[in-house]
């Protein structure tokens, strides 16, 4: 037969992430086949995580943000690159794609074996007037990432960034050290959606301290033209004359060729894939930010546009094509921010995302500092994790500080990974020297805390809780720190008993209604509360002590709006 | 009964790193219980990782380094703790200890209803000429600290550190920060003994960096005193005359009171005990250094000294005592040094200790860099997988370079507890972000590096196997590094042939002989491995390429000592 004679054509339509690591893999795995990679745009797999920082100057040279070049593709993979091409039209039946060379203006038609779709996902453009005015920008490309920065190099004095998620405060953060002055509002009721509301309390007092202009609860409804660039009317009644918008507002599936093609799509607009990245059709396969993927933890859809996950489904769906055993095992959500010296992270479910999708959560807070506090230069973190009140199966955790956050979200995301519960986490065995951690790590912390908890011998309650519980006098909260630390700040309506005396003053305390202990990070809360309820007490520990209420009360609506 | 009336009496003989968190532990667990703790030294808990960096002034304040106050443990555990008093007789038929208070020279018998033991392990000093002179130390508490540091502040000029193990090189490093010319000395052919001595080149690299005068293959034979200190008699003959002697030896688990009272020991001294920390004896625990544990991948007998499994311990064995359910999962012997600014980092086997066990050992290197290298400041590292060859169950890693290497380990740590496979390493899913990590992160590329090899898609030789068969003219070296990196350096009897030639020149290769393809980290050797095996060539890729061969040859004992 003809077909058999010839090489399998292997066509990948997108060049980025998913999709050089595709083309890649592929020709490892054959050096006989015929792989075209069709990218619309001039550049194949750039750094996009990286184009904030060009911008902010931090990456000085354009050029490193071009990870590998056509050029590299070509010689070293023998890869028919085709940049500045676009794919029209997608005909399953006769395996044909549409194609046209943006440059000379001709269409072709190519013929495929095997097809992978890679074409990522386009940044959200909301349906609002003068959205389309030119100092109007989203960042998804180097053009895109030049323009804005061709502002900045020019003199831009002042910004406005919609949207508080990762490209916003990265772009936020940037552009502040370009001494751009910048307003950033975000709809929603807290900067960094995926996270819970508390966590983002240091992110959001780090921006305020770097002068940025945070409205959250807020909406651009429409911009003007105004003599130096353009006026945004906010949902508030405000208005901003910026030199430059930037939508950081989430990103679509570019789905239009699948949709088109008949391909099956999930309610988001995310391509349909099987674990080996098969589409609903025949001999076409997808990857990256267009498909729609699995959840780890719980195995249901989801859509995340994550480079991580993206490389191995490129590298998933090549093995696929070539009929070897792999299979995505699911993305945990696993993602990191940076904010000036603040560190943000995250792996697997918030507190909220776990309790919206209806798990008996259980939460473990502490306050570590990220290594010895007997070793100079020791910062401070907060972490927080999420396990299955039942089973106590870690479900997810969350950090945020600055050194040391991202060891310890990785050690998490692979207890994750590992399906380990809480009691496993009690266990790790981690790199201890004064200057890198502690002999209770952070994570063993976090292990012993949620563990107390599952066993009964350190029963908590959590800030938001107390919150809701302390006006009808239910509780009576019971600081049990110095005095000195008491008169520096405590929470409205709480007694003074410094642990040390607690022994001799239980005469005190009630015993008809529940104790809630607490000290400034957690240790000392737990102490008390062992030793209430040794004597006959109803008590419980504010989880996270003071510092939790802290985080809580700098994070609620009404303080920060 | 009267033994049910009176409160039992725990008594802890050791209040370091096992015995004051059992302390701790007991009393959370119970109010009513007595316990004392006996500690024959002046202080307790106190941060004996942090001694050297004391000496060398990062740690400014001695007090620092007291953890744990003996009155914090009096008033907020109310433990009745005894520093300064000596147990000097075990009695486990009348449960009754022979006490020597110290300070007061008085004598007095102890009843216990449970005992622990966690005395520590004492520095082993070998029994040559002199080695009782007053210039020569070990470092084990706080007063050896003193009078260390009490040498450098009069000025010493120079020091001899016998042990290239962790406490020698932090002590020489801190040395060499006090302007103190130090010479190390070490009977082994290579530093840091745990490791493999390959990844020992950058630590050795550095100590030269900063002077130091590193002498492998070397004992001290005797110590005479000298007009300024001490003069060191060498196994090679040399005499040095130092200030001051520190012997970093290593240790031996402190087990005269065990022995004397006939609790079962195992064969390197260390006292046996179960998963609940029970010795051989009734109602007597033990834990921390003085114990022989379990290696927690093969589940073998083993003495290690670390903090965290210490501290884990004394925690379970006050768990037993009160009959909770709790087992120690035994040790993967997880450490870290800092070395100037490098960094060494291990978990579970080394590739030595794996063949020296008897499994059958695959390895994986890789060179990364510790955050996406289009990022201004991106550092080197070498990372060494080790796994069982035939199921691929990651057994250990070793990492060395600076930044990022603790984050790696203590990934991999997990996934040694975790029973992982390589397979499931090329599955983790890591925080990325440029100035964070890779979109594959150093711990994926292992994976992929050993799963590659698993899978028999990328055969590999590692330095040393090469080192041993080139001479005998078996294989062919190809490096397939430009000409520019082959002229300023490649491996002797190397042909050239870039790889982006490759294809157009396999003519010039031979088929009757094995093809060992390298380039600087392993990453071009792979796709050249990958095109000559398709097109029938018997060929392999040097693992970790022309920087790995660099690590094997300056670690070579001829080359060093």
């Amino acid at each position: 037969m003809l077909q058999s004679q010839r090489p399998r054509r292997i066509v990948i339509v997108g060049g980025v992430a998913a999709g050089a690591s595709a083309a890649a893999r592929a020709r490892r795995l054959s050096e006989h086949a015929e792989i075209v990679l069709i990218e619309r745009g001039p550049d194949i797999s750039f750094a996009n995580c990286g184009m904030p920082y060009h911008i902010g100057e931090k990456i000085e040279h354009r050029e490193r943000l071009l990870v590998v070049r056509p050029q590299l593709l070509r010689e070293r993979f023998r890869i028919d690159v085709r940049t500045s091409h676009e794919v029209t039209a997608l005909n399953p039946r006769s395996k044909q794609l549409r194609v046209t060379d943006l440059q000379r203006g001709e269409e072709y038609t190519l013929d495929y074996d095997q097809l992978l779709l890679t074409p990522g996902a386009a940044p959200f453009v909301p349906n609002i007037p003068g959205v389309d005015l030119p100092h109007v920008e989203t960042l998804r490309n180097l053009g895109d990432m030049d323009r804005i920065k061709a502002r900045v190099d020019r003199g831009l004095s002042r910004a406005l960034i919609i949207g508080a998620g990762f490209i916003g405060l990265e772009l936020v953060e940037n552009l502040v050290h370009r001494g751009v002055s910048t307003t950033l509002i975000e709809r929603g009721s807290q900067i960094m959606p995926p996270m819970d509301a508390e966590m983002t309390a240091p992110l959001l007092e780090v921006l305020e301290t770097h002068g940025v202009d945070v409205r959250l609860g807020t909406e651009a409804v429409r911009f003007e033209p105004c003599e130096n660039g353009v006026r945004a009317v906010l949902s508030s009644g405000a208005e901003l004359e910026v030199g430059l918008v930037v939508l950081g507002t989430g990103v679509r599936p570019e789905n239009a060729l699948a949709a088109q093609a008949g391909l099956e799509l999930g309610p988001r607009g995310g391509i349909k894939v099987d674990r080996q990245m098969r589409t609903s059709v025949p001999d076409i396969f997808a990857a990256g930010d267009v498909v729609e993927t699995y959840e780890a933890i719980t195995e249901t859809p989801i859509q995340v546009p994550l480079a991580g996950p993206a490389n191995r489904q490129g590298r998933i769906a090549a093995d696929a094509m070539f009929e070897r055993e792999a299979s995505f095992r699911g993305s945990q959500c696993t993602a990191i921010l940076g904010l000036f010296d603040r560190v943000a992270a995250m792996t697997g479910f918030s507190e909220k995302d776990a309790r919206r999708r209806g798990l008996r959560v259980g939460t473990a807070v502490v306050h570590p500092a990220h290594h010895a506090s007997y070793y100079p230069g020791a910062k401070p973190m907060t972490l927080k994790l999420v396990y299955d009140a039942e089973s106590g199966r870690v479900l997810g955790a969350a950090g945020v500080g600055s050194e040391g956050v991202d060891k310890r979200i990785d050690v998490l995301a692979v207890a994750v990974q590992a399906q380990f519960t809480v009691f496993q986490l009690e266990e790790l065995e981690l790199c201890y020297a004064p200057q890198f951690g502690s002999a209770k790590d952070p994570v063993n912390m976090l292990g012993f805390v949620a563990a107390g908890q599952m066993r009964g011998d350190h029963p908590q309650i959590s800030a938001a809780e107390v919150a809701s519980r302390v006006e009808s006098g239910e509780c009576l909260l019971v600081d049990v720190r110095t005095p000195h630390e008491f008169a520096a700040g405590s929470i409205e309506s709480a007694i003074n008993i410094p642990l040390d005396e607690l022994r001799e003053r239980l005469g005190e305390l009630p015993r008809d209604r529940r104790l809630v202990a607490f000290c400034k990070v957690g240790q000392r809360g737990y102490i008390a509360t062992r030793i209430l309820l040794q004597h006959g007490f109803n008590a419980v520990n504010l989880s996270g002590g003071y510092t939790s209420w802290s985080l809580h009360t700098a994070t609620q609506p009404l303080s920060v709006s």
